[in-house]
């Protein structure tokens, strides 16, 4: 596979993430602003490495697809219109609604895979007719031709930004290829939407990315299609705001060996994220994806006298003022010299996609390019952008940021050499 | 020079992080806590690499000096007694207090050396009655020969952790050695307590480590000597609460991409340093450490879209209330995809002297060790510990915590190997 | 009825509360403390009224009941002894929990009434072993005139400090003191274990405080039967720390017109309490005494443009690293002048107990005067005290702390003027 | 003196307050939002009376100017128009600055009286040219009568919102009007700019009204004028964000008797008043009018085992990024039954101007409704809108807003009743 000008993107879902990713690349396009956010548009090498070393931009060291031939499109269950998407979601500033309106106007929408099994707290205005997961995954398929044919696209990638679903653990249907088709053909209900999208991307010839919770590039059956198709494959869960933060701070106590009792994280959002998750069984997902990240951090077997009983609590709560625009506490009880108690509270009003897109878009670009470099399976080296990174064989990049951001800045060199090489 | 079991501390001023270390070894020796917070007692390597790899305890890399062997001493200008200095200190709990009383009460104290030039609140009550610098020298040398005499060591190091001092750039009588100690004989008033006692240190064989933002191991005539003499420096000023935060927040949004605005950082503290640090000359030479950081990490030639107008602001607030529980706010004013604005507000209810204290131990171990394996001058593998750190020659590590924990580690293991080929 | 010199208070509950309270009215008597954060101890008359008027001790306006005469007991589910009790709740400090376990000890201790039904989470192992209602309440009378025969008091009291019960709407066994009698006799389920306490409080003519949300005082029933014995009523739900800073709060915004769009409150705690309320049943009752006071005392009706659309959510949360220590967060989202928006954000690090213990002896003694004075059936001028406060006729005192206390100070003037006209 | 359609209202500064004054008045004229923040606009009586009495409009019970019949004008030492002095203030949206455009733009502006002895950091680009302190009271006559005369104003009333000026103790020439008459003849550099405003309105027969810390309205010499010509006057330093939330908190500790070990507040804020701040002289007139307020409430003399030794610091920091938007926090040490100590945290996020431009309203308005009912002199009545509230004779309402509110409703209600029984 080569590199070339145009590079089709296509979101599972067109809610505040996709919506600011479209009117973001736009406005970067335009001139508005930098890439804010995004390691491909202003990174440089060495990030994190000896200061003193001269560094050079991200995009100067490996080829990646260049804005400019970006086109975008997706599927949801809501809106027919990502200008009407955007509104909806409420994170432009009504300037920027203003200025992108024609081109977002311009964004082709298909109808969503409805499944009230899985999503609960949505009622679908845009959904798909076709009945039966073979008929869903056919239609999923043909619209993303189609795509692909109107945006003159060379290479299609599918990024998947749609609400969480239920949680439910690995099924027998997931276990392999074969049994996974055989579920479509006698429409197993324990196959999800989300599923669904990835395998018709990858039978379309398309990496799938996952920022979303939800189980699928996790999953025995759709890693073995990504295998022999030999497509890559990125996720689970966009690390953006207080997890990111979480990461970074328990890292930063554990480099200095203080000790853990106890971590309290609440937050408020008034997205429609916050709406799903007001599911319990939605936020399952989620919660597993925002605790587990500490225990590998604090690791307990190797420091017992620190971190052998963190009580770890993760509330999420849906407060509709609030919109976007999350706010988020951790209030960290922690002990050092002496076993003496300190705490520190941590505030963080962010808005959770205005940090989520420019991951999107890095990690868009960058499968594309490792798929243009043959890389196919899941891509642990992508662990820097995700909650519940993938893993692969002895590759396990775990949760601290500055260790994924090596293992993600070696992998980019490594990709940069692929190249001069060829 | 050889490791053997007897190494002598000496400490510049018998304040808070004085005493909490002396009653903090001798509780881990008695076995009622671990070592918490310090890298050599309960640190292991790796520490921050590819998880999955296993890791060691520091302590089986390289051969530290044991807390068994360790005897403690000090200079002071308020107490003649350990005990007394620990209970005005108000660190530790009546509990610990009474528990270490009779250890604490045998650590040998000696008059300190006084300049009102340098320190204008405090009213000494136990100073040296010598007049004249190179009386003085002679007067803390004698010192380090009886305490070493007295404890029987075999090495002797010197902490630095007295009241900051007065700010003064630097003046021609530290411009080299020959000034310097020109400069003593004709008792020129630039020459500050703080380097009196380095001076003495060096001169008697002891490695000198500075836990304070005073202008000591910077000096070119206190380098000039510690070579000569082929003894190790280390400094200068603790990285322990709100600046170590400060680090690993802004290298956080720095990986992420995310640029800065405003960073304003208050705290309030109750204790001694406090109190110095009311006077505006005192403050300057923290302020000056306090700041420079977030210019490091946050490099605006690199990212000037993300970084080149931060308005950064710290202030220090004596509050007698508090004692050493420090309290720390930090307001950072951040911006990401499309230029959106965020606020992150972290407030750390911390203890100073509980996160000093095993730092200050790390830091003696380690440059004993250091001593131990014939390195000499300005250490800048031990940035990780301080606000300032040294650097030596084109050895500059930089602010980032991260990236010191990596230099240190390599420190530890190059000099463990040291040992294996010795 | 007369004053005396001996009152026998009885706690339903030997929790963090009722020890607390016998702790620090020992502590009082011994001169350890005076009694912070009690009005009938330390207040004066006028408190909030114009400046320069001489004010005057509460203890010298009304006769209350000398703390040297009051006796302690109490009933409980867990503990058949206050000092065990007292270091279970873990709220006094050590030095405390040592110098009063003596009179701890000698605290009298009764079984209490356990019943599934209602309380949970609770494995009771100290528990009556009457079976019936009717069996348990001749029970309980027995407990209080024993108690009253051991103390030789003159008169009982009881404060209902136990767990949260699970939440019941009134049922039709409370519409009538018959119909509750009836009850008693056929062991009606819908009659809860604080109701068969207050029910055996009033028949053995003492008056009942209730600190709980539990319905007890506002059951028709019950305010029967007080009326019929001439005694006193007083609840519910000691308002301690976070509904009290909310109410002053939301009163301070009322008063200069600002208008309210989202008021979001959390907080976590590790007592019994905390544990209890996990349960979403018993949390209920709770809810709704934390929620109303909002929408009392911001008045939509009367102020439509301000207060007609607020999201208001509560959150309590179990963690256990806090015990008694609370923390609670309240996010308050608030606009002015051209309805421009701003913020509001309180984190108050309390302790649930310190505050409610004052609280609690306060009520005791103005209900035991009140009682003194012939009044009977609900007392709404101690509404300050209450998240709910009982209402009487017209008087309804609100949730506005400052008309509250207003309230409160007319009640104890009134309640002066007739023991001097008496 | 009669009520009339037609009141001036002149601003002395057409900083951040004043333009959101005059944007917001008109903003409510056209009907785009109702007076929020304002009594006089949207609030009722009885306020904080007992619940259940039916109130009334405020506007209904006395006969205030209507907003149909003000016009605004000011003076400024830095723009000659006042939608430039909006657009550098930065307080309002770009859509009400465009939407009060024209309605800006026509506020006739005059040039300010220039004095760098009291203030500093403000460099005047749009002063007065007369010297001589006389014939500068003779340019801003001129300038009220002719403003009177432009906007056919009835009556004109004028508000000191200018920046805070060098603070100075009460100098000979402020003792008596006859002293201050000889001071303007003899350029006595002792009085101040604001001094002359306030001068000079009175001459004119308008009342003043002091916003700011400045010493005007306090002084002896200007009281004496204002009584003589039967004028009254209202001062000074807006309670708006930070203080009013410390008064509120403070009275609500002291209801309760919980006591206080020490207060921090710190705040930050990048508007023109924050700039002044940073002269440490300018900062103390405002600190002095910060931090009595906390005395006044906890009254020590009546509480001395709860206030007998609070330590309170107050800081303001000049810091950009903010703009008006400012952050304020306080850290509150408070202790409890047995002696526990406790916390609370606030952080504010507020804006300035939004908080104090409806007070300003009312304030004018009000002093207004009092000249034409004949009262005349200091209005001890209004202290609910200021930090340093005026006194007269015994009238001292103190600082407690529950009890300042008390007192400002039964001013309304006597105003209410002359006007029905005139």
């Amino acid at each position: 596979m080569k590199r070339s000008d145009r590079l089709g993107i296509l979101t599972v879902g067109m809610g505040a993430v996709a919506t600011t990713l479209y009117a973001g690349v736009e406005a970067v396009r335009r001139g508005f602003t930098p890439g804010i956010g995004s390691l491909t548009q202003i990174g440089r090498l060495p990030i994190a490495a000896l200061p003193g070393t001269p560094s050079k931009p991200i995009s100067e060291i490996v080829d990646l697809a260049p804005l400019a031939g970006v086109s975008f499109g997706g599927w949801d269950l809501l809106e027919n219109d990502a200008y009407r998407a955007a509104a909806r979601a409420a994170v432009l500033s009504p300037t920027d609604l203003k200025r992108h309106r024609k081109f977002l106007s311009a964004v082709p929408a298909f109808p969503g895979v409805a499944d009230p099994r899985f999503t609960t707290r949505i009622a679908p205005k845009f959904a798909k007719k076709e009945i039966g997961k073979r008929a869903q995954v056919e239609a999923l398929r043909a619209d993303i031709r189609k795509f692909r044919k109107m945006t003159k696209s060379d290479r299609v990638i599918v990024l998947g930004c749609m609400s969480v679903e239920i949680y439910q653990p690995p099924q027998p249907v997931h276990r392999s290829l074969a049994a996974f088709e055989k579920g479509l053909d006698v429409d197993d209900p324990t196959i999800s939407p989300s599923q669904l999208y990835a395998y018709a991307a990858l039978q379309e010839g398309a990496p799938f990315v996952n920022g979303t919770p939800n189980t699928t590039v996790e999953t025995v059956a759709l890693q073995e299609l990504a295998k022999r198709k030999r497509l890559p494959l990125a996720g689970s869960d966009f690390k953006s705001g207080q997890t990111y933060m979480k990461t970074v701070v328990a890292a930063a106590l554990r480099m200095r060996m203080l000790g853990l009792t106890g971590w309290f994280s609440a937050n408020i959002l008034g997205n429609r994220d916050g709406l799903v998750l007001e599911d319990p069984q939605a936020f399952e997902a989620k919660r597993v994806s925002k605790t587990t990240v500490l225990d590998d951090i604090c690791s307990a077997p190797e420091y017992p006298a620190l971190y052998s009983s963190i009580e770890h609590l993760v509330k999420i709560n849906y407060f509709g003022p609030r919109g976007d625009n999350k706010e988020a506490w951790d209030s960290v009880d922690l002990f050092g010299w002496l076993g003496y108690p300190m705490q520190i509270k941590i505030n963080f009003q962010c808005r959770d996609s205005i940090l989520a897109a420019p991951l999107a878009l890095d990690l868009l670009l960058l499968t594309d390019l490792a798929a243009r470099r043959g890389e196919s399976g899941a891509l642990p080296w992508l662990a820097f952008f995700f909650k519940t990174p993938l893993t692969a064989g002895k590759m396990k990049p775990g949760n601290n940021p500055s260790v994924q951001l090596k293992v993600l800045e070696s992998a980019i060199v490594r990709l940069g050499r692929k190249r001069r090489s060829a």
